[in-house]
């Protein structure tokens, strides 16, 4: 996975985190690797990431990114992880061959675009509103639908997960971070789950008591840096 | 990317195809890598996705599944086809480098989660509601708003995009094969997006000419094999 291919200056070089839970999944993910990188705090609740020194990074405003060594930007955290993943593979937490990589996909993708982006998109248009409305399109008529789908496809996953202590059986991936920041999330946001599910009741227990958990709900500062405004 | 510890079975051996935008996806991208995969139509009009034999293989009920030949199912059409770029490299269409591949990933992520699952979505709860009733949870309140904001975010997109001929520049990605196929699907279901856009307007016309999106409309015969139950 060591491309030589690679820019040798593509290293991390400064992350831009927030309040939020996708930079959350990515800081989990960083404290699962063991990787430290420094990191600035975007301020998203007065609408930073909204503003031209941001945007100039990420146009499409969004959170987190990580600037490279050599000044090239990544955002969207699914993609900053896979590039992390293959610049540090182990500990390994998509997967290190191709098929552990396309099975903790297949489960990663399950989750998001059956729950976590429902729990995600309902939020923008119900407790979120008054925040986004005017920075992306929203449409509160949908909040209590995709509120209501998210909870069914949390037992349809559960229903479907084996018996193993993890989505992907005995390998922690970055499917079971990306499931449990969003769970938690809705249980801070009026989007609990039943925690009486067999299987992910469990389950959100045995992730709950992984420190990185606990850890990558504090900004920035577990990750060794100091935070401030970028 | 030739990994060492996969195992050697595990190479494709069928392919589940079915009448479907995200299954065209992967078509379109075996079409583009020059693969040929034996393949058998799963019929998903008469819901056959959702029946005991196709579960059997992919308990989530959606196509495309990949068998390999040692038995292992693979689904989710992106994880297939990081998964098939893995194993056959050239021609690379997520990327040859882990930049490369990061700054595809980080397109083909705003393409589906800001367009194209809310153009799925929308036709679920809409002019496909009586097919997936049933099947999956809907909210056809949701699905005007979902259709206005995949066109928002369709413009979004296009004010974004550089000046290349393709969403990465010069490099023809798996990003352009879904947002074509995704948009080509929008206008066939009551979804078209506006053509005068200034670069996704020429783009779409530079991405239809290719030999793969009109060959990729057909089932299963580009791809070399004979199509039947399964």
């Amino acid at each position: 996975m060591h491309d030589p291919a690679a820019p040798n200056g593509a290293v991390p070089k400064l992350l831009f985190d927030a309040v939020s839970p996708v930079p959350r999944c990515l800081r989990m993910f960083l404290l699962e690797k063991g990787l430290r990188v420094p990191c600035v705090h975007v301020d998203v609740f007065r609408g930073e990431n909204r503003e031209t020194a941001f945007l100039a990074l990420n146009p499409a405003g969004q959170t987190p990114v990580l600037e490279l060594a050599d000044g090239t930007v990544l955002a969207e955290a699914v993609a900053i992880a896979e590039y992390l993943e293959e610049l540090h593979p182990v500990p390994a937490l998509i997967g290190s061959t191709p098929l552990q990589r396309a099975q903790t996909r297949m489960w990663w993708r399950r989750v998001e675009l059956n729950i976590t982006e429902f729990i995600h998109n309902a939020y923008h248009y119900a407790e979120g509103l008054q925040r986004f409305q005017g920075r992306i399109p929203v449409a509160p008529e949908a909040a209590d639908g995709l509120k209501r789908i998210a909870q069914d496809r949390i037992a349809w996953l559960d229903a479907m997960m084996g018996d193993g202590p993890f989505l992907l059986g005995n390998r922690f991936t970055t499917a079971d971070i990306w499931l449990y920041v969003w769970l938690d999330f809705g249980n801070d946001v009026g989007q609990p789950f039943d925690p009486r599910l067999p299987r992910l009741g469990p389950w959100f227990e045995r992730v709950q008591a992984r420190p990185s958990a606990g850890q990558s709900r504090e900004l920035c500062a577990p990750l060794g840096c100091s935070s401030g405004p970028a």
